[in-house]
C-alpha cells in the first residue's frame, strides 16, 4: 500500500516533534543547526512535500499561551497578566499560568518543559528571574516551543526578547541623587543570583564612575526584593553613626520597608533621608510621602511580548523580528527625594 | 452494518455534550431535570450500555481548570491564584485564567461560556462579583461544565460553593467599634450592584440592631472598592461639621484611601478617628498605623474550591458534597482602631 509521506513520518524518523519539523519547513530560526540539517535530509530522503494548506499547523493549534514565573511580586504579576490577557483576547488565545517550584535552575527548567508537554500550549512567555537562566533558551529551542522572554539582560536572539533597560535607568536615578547633592548614597540590592540584581547595581556604579566620585562599598547592602529585607537594611543604615543621606532601594517593596524603618528611627523622608525605588507599583504614588521610582512599563512590555509570541506561533517570524526588543524605562520623581540639607 | 451505540450517539440525539451525558450516567447532580429525563429516555431507546472503563471520561480530560474573574484587586487575585495553582500542582492540573469583559451580566455570561467552549477546560472556578450573578449557575449547568463559585451569598447547591461569611464578620467588627464607645460610625460601601456590598452593609446594620442603637443613614457613603473612592468618602466625612469618630471601610483599598484623606485633613488615626477595613491584604500590616481589618482566608478558600472542583471533575461527587461550603472570617485588631476619646 503506497501512501504519501506525512510530517509525522519525518518527525518520527528524526526523533523530533511535528512542531519542530513544521518550524524547519516554515523557515523559523530557533531550531538547532544539527537538528535542522537532520530534518532537511529526512525530508529529502522520504521525498516529503509539505501541503501548503497544512503549513504552520494552524489546525492543530491549541490557542493556549503559557506564562512561567517564580514567586513574583503580586502587583507586577497582575500587571503582566493584564497585558498578556488583553492582547490574547483580541487574538483568540487564552493564558495558562504556571508558577515554578523554585528549588534550583535544573528543577525549574525540568518543571517548565514538563508544563510545555502536558498543557499543549502553542507558546510560552517567561518572567524574570526564570527568564534570565542561561540554560533555559537552549532547552526551549530543543523542545520546539515558541517563546518570548521578559528580561533585564540579552541572553537570546532579540526575536525572543523584550528587555527592559534597567542598568541605564539605575544610572539615571543615581545621577539624579548626585545632582541633588547626595554623596553618601546607600544601595539595597536584590537576590545575589538574579541577573537584574547585577544590572541595577552596575547602573548605580556607572553613575558614580561617570561623575568621577568614589563609591563607599559599605553602603551597598544585600536585600532580596522583599519588604522585610528593605526594612532590615533600613534599620541597619539608620543605626549607623554615619547615616546615608539617600537610599536607593532596587525595588519598591524594599523602599516601603525603608519608609517604615525611617519612621521608627525618627528619620523624616525626604527631610532627613531621600528614598527611591524601582518598578512604580500602584502603591508608589499612595504612600506618604509618595515614592520617587523608576517606571518599568510592565503592561506595555507584556503586550509586546504577547504580540511577538503570537507572530512567532503564526509563522510571521519577519514581523516578530521587526518588533522592538529593548524598552526604555522612565524616572518618576515624587516626594520621597529632595536636595541634601 | 450493526454497531453498538456510543455516548456520542446519545449526545447527538439529545443535542447536548458528551460530558452532560457522562454526568447523567455518573449520577452527578448539576444537570437540569428536563435534560436528565431526556438523556435517560434516549439511553433507554438506543439501548446504550455505558462502558465502565469509559466512565468519567478520564481519558478525554484536558487537565486544565479555568479561573474567571472581573477586575479584582491585584493582591486578592494573586492570593487566589497561589491557592489554586498550589492545589493544581499536586493533582496534575494547570490553570487557565480568563478576565471577563465587564459590560453587563449578559456579556459576562456569554464570554464565560465562550471561554469554556474554546479552552477545553475540565472545570471552572469563578470569583466574585461574577460568581454572584444569579444567571450564571443555570448557564454553567446547561453547558455541562463542572464549577465551583467563590462568593459571599448562597446562590447554588453547596457542592458548587465556597462562601465566606461576610455579613457575620461585618456585624462582629461593628460590635467591636460600638464596644470601643463609638456611636457616630461611618460605613463606606462597595459598588451597588455587588451582592457582597449588601452582605457587608447588612452586617453593619445587624450590629446596630442587636445593640438597640439608631443608625444615622447619612453616615453610609457609597464607594466602589477602589482606593480613590475611599479617599473621596474620607474627604467628604472629614469636611463635615459633625465628624464620625470611626469609619468602617468595607474593603482595605478604601481604608487606605481614608488614611490619606485623614492625613490631609490633619486627623490622626486612631486618636481622632478609628478606621477599619475588610480583606487583610498584605499591606494592611505595613501601613502606619497598621490596619484593623477582617481576614478573609483567601488562600485556604481557593485551595478548598480547587479540591472541590477536582472531586467533581473526577466524579467523586460524594467527597465534594462532604467538603465545607461556608468559611468563617476573623477580626484582625491592629493599631488603626481605639477607644473613643
Amino acid at each position: 500500500m503506497e501512501r504519501l509521506p506525512t510530517i509525522a513520518d519525518v518527525a518520527r524518523a528524526c526523533g523530533v516533534s511535528m512542531r519542530t519539523v513544521s518550524r524547519v519547513i516554515n523557515g523559523a530560526r530557533n531550531v538547532k543547526p544539527a537538528t535542522r540539517v537532520k530534518i532537511e535530509q529526512e525530508i529529502e530522503r522520504l521525498k516529503f512535500r509539505p501541503n501548503p494548506q497544512a503549513r504552520g499547523l494552524a489546525a492543530s493549534r491549541s490557542y493556549l499561551l503559557g506564562l512561567v514565573y517564580d514567586m513574583p511580586n503580586a502587583l507586577y504579576l497582575d500587571t503582566i497578566q493584564r497585558g498578556i490577557t488583553g492582547t490574547c483576547r483580541s487574538s483568540g488565545y487564552e493564558l495558562v499560568i504556571h508558577p515554578c517550584e523554585s528549588t534550583g535552575s535544573d528543577t525549574v527548567i525540568a518543571d517548565t518543559l514538563s508544563f510545555v508537554r502536558r498543557s499543549n500550549i502553542d507558546g510560552l512567555i517567561v518572567l524574570p528571574p526564570v527568564s534570565e537562566m542561561a540554560a533555559l533558551p537552549p532547552a526551549l529551542d530543543e523542545a520546539g516551543v515558541d517563546y518570548v522572554l521578559l528580561a533585564s539582560v540579552d541572553l537570546v536572539d532579540p526575536v525572543h526578547l523584550v528587555r527592559s533597560a534597567e542598568r541605564l535607568a539605575c544610572e539615571d536615578m543615581t545621577r539624579h541623587l548626585i545632582e541633588l547633592g547626595h554623596r553618601d548614597i546607600a544601595f539595597i540590592s536584590g537576590p545575589s543570583d538574579y541577573r537584574s540584581t547585577r544590572e541595577r547595581l552596575e547602573g548605580f556604579r556607572d553613575a558614580f564612575r561617570a561623575a568621577g566620585l568614589a563609591l563607599n562599598e559599605e553602603l551597598i547592602l544585600k536585600g532580596d526584593y522583599g519588604y522585610h529585607s528593605g526594612y532590615s537594611a533600613g534599620n541597619a543604615l539608620f543605626s549607623r553613626r554615619q547615616k546615608p543621606t539617600a537610599i536607593f532601594a532596587s525595588n519598591d517593596e524594599m523602599a516601603f520597608g525603608v519608609f517604615n524603618a525611617a519612621a521608627e528611627a525618627g528619620m523624616s523622608v525626604p527631610n532627613d533621608v531621600s528614598v527611591c525605588g524601582f518598578d512604580d507599583v500602584v502603591f508608589a504614588e499612595r504612600t506618604l510621602p509618595s515614592l520617587t521610582t523608576i517606571r518599568r512599563p510592565s503592561l506595555a512590555m507584556a503586550s509586546l511580548a504577547t504580540e511577538k509570541l503570537i507572530a512567532l506561533i503564526e509563522g510571521r517570524d519577519d514581523v516578530a523580528n521587526r518588533m522592538q526588543a529593548v524598552v526604555p524605562l522612565e524616572l518618576i520623581l515624587r516626594n520621597s527625594t529632595a536636595a541634601r540639607r
